[in-house]
């Protein structure tokens, strides 16, 4: 069994309002439609420009606060409607990142599929957050209760958002509980006033660890990033898709903002697997301290 | 603090008996400690032809068992005896990888960390065991019980051998336990038959799997291969020295007898772990399924 995937890496442009910058999504998502794609990754909380980056102050949380919808949407213009809407025209499955509100006012880093019969067939909650200069995201995201899959009548996906692929636990979690393709949606990027050499060593780090994520656990990976530069923060592009022997299948530069098509064909998964049966070698029994709050010898 | 490391990537020539080879390489070791370094890595099982790409018929079996020594060295000409004495006469520490006998009869692929104060300074048995063709190990070594770290006057190792290097978890957990350095001896390796495609995407796979151990858990890595063909399996070398941020710091070729250098200088540790502090965002709680026997959703 195959489907066709895409990834669209863009940008959210200085002075695009989230009304405009839907209106701009949809167009890149009519474009991966044409191109034949029937399941469509967009990256990281795309329809504004990256909060998080802010310290949450109360004004900059307000103003946050603002951007975010419930789930399913209240209000026909919120994001998921409108993809919604593109899903059912385009008969396309959409994973899309949002800005989650609960109805008891809690705020997650949500992450959403969408597909012609549902506006949320499926939600996961961002599990690891950071806290860093550019990356302040604690105040603005609660924490995800746990990793999960969405198996779907093609494929079983393992949704992940941004941060969470520095995590070989994670990526393994969802290969564990069945996941044949990971799906980073990432907005990613290097502090303008870095070195080049940092810079550059940043985005080979980030391309490494998610391929790595494809060849330990023999499954195929998404990552799809943000590309531009806001107030100081450029988002370094990049987006690919890896095969489960870990692969190149497609991938977007640093700066533009582009479409990536790859056929995901999962006897790829177990081809790879029956030549080095990594999960089946796997020695559980001695893996317990991964789970422990605090490491026993530290 | 820091240290200089050499990684000794070499060959095990067709015809070359064992005492014959442990001559090589100790040539090789004091190659290495004449350009300064005071801890050297030596492939795997490097005394020998790599015994299992044969089925453990009962001859091989006992073919191989005559290569085995016990730890400390019962005899004076044993690969660990020899390497001893270099190291008191070098002043050095030696990583070595050897085919263990216990008292018992049991077998193990073990690493042992040679000082001048002790031939057995501490050891550490292969984990992760595969049995796959040319690569038929389960019958030759017992599986070790779990993973270590061995902590020195100037660094703490985590020691692994060839097979754990597909594992994050046991990067992971050689980091939570303190180790600033993850040692893989190997001897990987393509068969000949391979399409050169398969051989490529295989090394491809190898580098950066281990690059990314680096990467999760910021901490160095050293990948020490050998090279040559024996008996249609070809060692891929591309030995390599990696920093906590996945740089590479030093890196041998696919073909040649090498010795790699790099000084490891373990504050660049905690200057990449304050960039990104990916270990403090971890979420031990929702790891649980890791050390499951049987996943529950699969």
């Amino acid at each position: 069994m195959s489907l066709t995937l895409a990834a669209i890496q863009c940008a959210v442009p200085e002075g695009v309002l989230p009304d405009a910058q839907a209106v701009r999504v949809m167009s890149l998502i009519d474009q991966a439609a044409d191109q034949g794609a029937t399941l469509i990754v967009l990256p990281e909380l795309i329809t504004a420009h990256y909060f998080p980056q802010y310290q949450a102050t109360p004004e900059n949380l307000q103003r946050a606060h603002a951007l975010a919808q419930t789930l399913p949407a209240a209000n026909p213009n919120d994001f998921t409607a409108l993809l919604h809407q593109q899903a059912q025209r385009r008969h396309i499955r959409i994973i899309a990142s949002v800005y989650e509100r609960t109805p008891e006012d809690a705020y997650y880093n949500t992450l959403v599929l969408i597909t012609p019969d549902s506006q949320v067939a499926a939600t996961y909650r961002k599990v690891h957050i950071p806290d860093d200069p550019k990356f302040y995201e604690r105040p603005y995201f609660a924490l995800g209760k746990g990793h999960t899959t969405w198996p779907t009548p093609d494929i079983t996906l393992g949704p992940m958002v941004c941060y969470d692929q520095w995590y070989p636990e994670a990526a393994r979690i969802a290969t564990l509980a069945g996941a044949q393709a990971l799906i980073y949606p990432t907005a990613i990027g290097w502090d303008t006033n870095e070195s080049s050499k940092e810079q550059h060593r940043q985005r080979e780090a980030w391309i490494t660890i998610q391929r790595s994520h494809a060849i330990a656990n023999m499954v195929f990976v998404v990552a799809c990033n943000r590309v531009g530069t806001e107030d100081g923060l450029t988002f370094w592009g990049s987006s690919f898709i890896a095969a489960p022997g870990g692969e190149i299948l497609a991938a977007a530069d640093e700066q533009r903002e582009q479409i990536i098509i790859a056929e995901i064909d999962q006897t790829r998964i177990e081809q790879v697997r029956a030549i080095w049966p990594l999960l089946s070698d796997r020695r559980p029994g001695v893996y317990q301290t991964l789970s422990c709050p605090m490491p026993p010898d530290r």
